[in-house]
């Protein structure tokens, strides 16, 4: 017993190694070598160095966006502040800011003609019930044909907040935001590996900040952007957008490859039209919205200023990923890379055993035939000397179970 | 020393591959084709074409949404329109639309009774300063009990904004936002690809997107989305939803496989609850907020309109992935497609050696034995021949150093 | 051609095994063994138990964030709520709560001095001019200095809302945030494994829920937040922040194993300050926006109330991921690492071929040479048998080609 189990530890610790047929030709050797070489070359080259292999990549990045805009626009003799154009006024990463301005003062809750749109002109009540349940008026149809006491033709009577809005209007005089700065301050993080970096340096000073203008090449780390040059870099017509309302997005981008100095791990600034898919579109050009101001006047009844706003809305947007070394790609794609040198072996084996000259000797030399045959010969032989052998046998060669949980064969 | 170079060169531009045995045997041929067979037809079925594993995957969408919400709604015999009922107005992609509003008109700041809740009531002042500290009242409690002058029971006094709201108000009637359309501008790229798209086609004429609807079927890219829909769609009860207030989600889902025409990258919208974990929950069923709006007297003192608001919270969620081809991911791939063909051989080594008729025979052929002892003897037997022989042999044969940066052996 | 086809197909059913040389050495066969175990245990306890290699994992998780904030504010003898204090009111995953207030009342559109910045001290127009396009004064300069009838010196003119705010004052009076409480409704879903979650479970009753604050240790899963707590988890100095303002983080992260039971799937928080790369910075401490309330005179003319709010921003932001069993992951990493097992042959074939007693031997026994020479040579004795054994032997011998396509090569 005691030596039965002396010889599976004896057999435990044995050594397997594949037997190899060393060719020695000078033909079937350099193409080997070269076909190597190529595969060296791509791993090392492309997949380490190019594309980074060895490291594990974060994309999940966390980000925070405060956004500050400064300038004085003039809009029919008055002067507007940050406070009256840029909504939402908390200086989120998504603002608009106002470029037009159709103001509709003093709307009540009552009933009016709706003259905004041609359709809506009318002689019978039978002209204005067809649009009962239509939301393209300034409110509810009535199905009322509004007449005035010797005109034949009239407008439908709407059912709202009245008088109603008119926004056909010629004047397509705009702010001029193209002097306006936007501040961006953004902050990100990197959760799996613990890194927060912020948009500028810690070394700029206060009256850097204050002064500089980004520019991609002179300053490209200064948070300050000017409106104009935003616009300019999109090959947006600032005129064309500014009348009608437009989406622009600041794309922050970091790129960070933290086995480098962290000071490396900086943003990188783009600015991209994002309604430009929707260009070539017959409809909804441009970008708008309705918001309103609620007064009460003195005996209490709520009335309001209805203000159409065409505005540029600036989306800051942020994206990126950061890369460092970790074992696990790098052990992965090690392996892929060993394993593909193996690869080859396959190519330079169809030459040397197909178009070689004696590549039937080179057969004969690398495979070795067992067949059937040959088996049931030996075993007939010697039937008894089969079941002699088999103990000892069993012994001397490692057993091909033993081999797939040891896996020293040829995977 | 130019000899040895030359013998080195020559050493180098050898070729080393296995030997092998093969086994003509119909049994462990045939199993060994049909594990070969199955390894191959789940790489090339599941892995390649199904999984694609051949392309590299960008899953860092970049999105920007923009929403416009049309409609009417009646409330208490007024006529609401969208400047009224949306929150925020400048069409996010997250937004409100009010379904139900408890309105508290002309609060000044005073003191005054919280009567709101039962609990409020009270005999001395006592039964009030308890509730000194609490978040629950309208206001904060001073700790006083106010008491009309004959009654025995009063209500604890509050500071702030007076009166205070009621909101266990028994009208529960609701705005009818189910025939409200939304229209959803999405644009979408892919950094990696470069790949911009809109969520309508550009073919799309103005008539068409004016008039069209949203259905899964017949429609499946108008962008204008009926509001009762898409809360069919979620399977919610719309006259609920609009008493409590809810979250829906508008998920839109871009799956593009940039190998195939452009065009087939396109969105997929889907409809969802998301408040929905939350259903069984005791609290917090539906969605509210307070709002005010800030008036003056005519000597200038600020009072405000507080407003309860019930509403439909809608967040429209981008989410996507694009793949194309690339080396890499393929190369890898087939490398563990090739390596777990050879998997096979594993099983059937098993078979061959173990289970067979034969098996010994076959361990004979396969394996080949070398002790320390044979290799001890030997060296006994000529001593000298092993010096001898060494530089020979030495140059015969591939060293394990240079086979280690060749790895041509069986990794 | 009966016969040539069945002799195909017998080809085809054969089995290709490596020939393997197995070596009884006790330091070699111990040597490969602990290679082995060393490289199964990285591969079992860290890339299996540790990183979860056997999972898919998903980490596009889309998240919906509604927050209420609850409590008073004492300011200048107002109290304030939550109508008042929080900016956006419709209780978004991004939020502001008001801490300190610069309120400038009844502005109206015309000119005035502006006396906010010792800089804009003037004795000519001369001194006015220059600052004609700064962004950094109240309104536009006009370029006239205005001065009181006997100064020698005044203030330069401005247009635009008038009087112009005056931030330079003394008081720092704060409100007192630390006691309120933010509610933070989050629920998520996995849209790979399609699992949604909310972050509170469902069987806490509503007392449980009204009741409760969150604590990291005893109550991790109560979604109320008081201010204070969530302050002092950052190591902020309250009273600082809330002169100042400042950007709050709290990070949501949902790490989930799909393969446990989905109740181990619940949310981390954590609270950190976004804005804490820029603390070292010299400009834009702290979080401040202006936003304006206007209002009606009896006469019609617009005239607002400016303020300047300090706040404290919340950015509630949800990141996570989901793991899943996956069979293609688990495939390729197991491929890795039976493939990794085989390295050790490599580590083993240095020692034995270069370090051994015997080396040689061992070397005569592992490499069959075979040089052109000899096959030349062979084929110069029998260049008839050459021909004549070609078909014989390649009906023997398994191909390179159809190898190439087999893969039992090792690879």
């Amino acid at each position: 017993m005691g030596s039965f189990l002396w010889g599976c530890v004896t057999d435990f610790f044995t050594y397997e190694t594949t037997k190899s047929v060393v060719v020695k030709s000078w033909s079937v050797g350099i193409i080997n070598r070269i076909v190597q070489l190529l595969i060296i070359t791509y791993f090392v080259g492309w997949v380490f160095i190019h594309e980074k292999a060895y490291q594990v990549t974060e994309t999940g990045i966390e980000s925070s966006v405060m956004t500050k805009v400064k300038g004085f626009g003039h809009y029919h003799n008055r002067v507007m502040d940050v406070a009256d154009y840029v909504f939402p006024s908390q200086g989120e990463g998504i603002f608009c800011i106002m470029t037009r301005l159709i103001t509709t003062e003093n709307q009540f809750q009552s009933k009016c003609v709706e003259n905004s749109d041609k359709k809506f002109k009318c002689e019978t009540d039978g002209n204005c019930s067809k649009y009962v349940d239509t939301v393209l008026a300034n409110g509810v149809i009535t199905g009322v044909c509004l007449k005035t006491s010797n005109d034949s033709q009239g407008w439908c009577e709407v059912k709202g907040w009245c008088p109603v809005e008119n926004d056909n209007v010629k004047d397509k005089s705009v702010i001029d935001v193209e002097d306006f700065t936007i501040f961006i301050k953004n902050s990100i993080r990197f959760p799996l590996f613990d890194v927060t970096r912020g948009n500028f340096p810690s070394t700029m000073t206060s009256e850097e900040i204050k002064s500089c203008k980004y520019n991609p090449e002179q300053s490209p780390f200064c948070p300050i952007f000017r409106v104009g040059d935003i616009l300019n870099y999109t090959g947006q017509n600032a005129a064309d957008l500014a009348e009608k309302g437009g989406e622009i997005g600041i794309i922050i981008e970091w790129k960070c490859n933290l086995d480098q100095n962290i000071d490396y791990c900086v943003p990188k600034y783009s600015f991209t039209r994002l309604d430009a898919p929707f260009a070539k579109n017959a409809i909804s050009k441009g970008y708008n919205f309705r918001f309103a101001k609620y007064f009460k006047t003195d005996n209490g009844t709520e009335f309001r200023t209805l203000h159409k706003v065409f505005a540029i809305r600036f989306d800051v947007m942020v994206t990126g990923n950061a890369g460092k070394f970790d074992a696990i790609p790098t052990l992965i794609n090690l392996v892929a890379a060993f394993t593909s040198v193996g690869l080859g072996t396959v190519l330079c084996d169809i030459i040397l055993l197909n178009f070689m000259k004696g590549a039937e000797q080179y057969k004969a030399k690398k495979f070795e035939e067992v067949s059937e045959a040959q088996i049931e010969a030996s075993l007939a032989q010697s039937p008894a000397s089969q079941f002699s052998l088999k103990p000892d046998i069993k012994s001397s060669y490692d057993s091909g179970a033993i081999s797939l949980s040891n896996s020293e064969h040829p995977i």
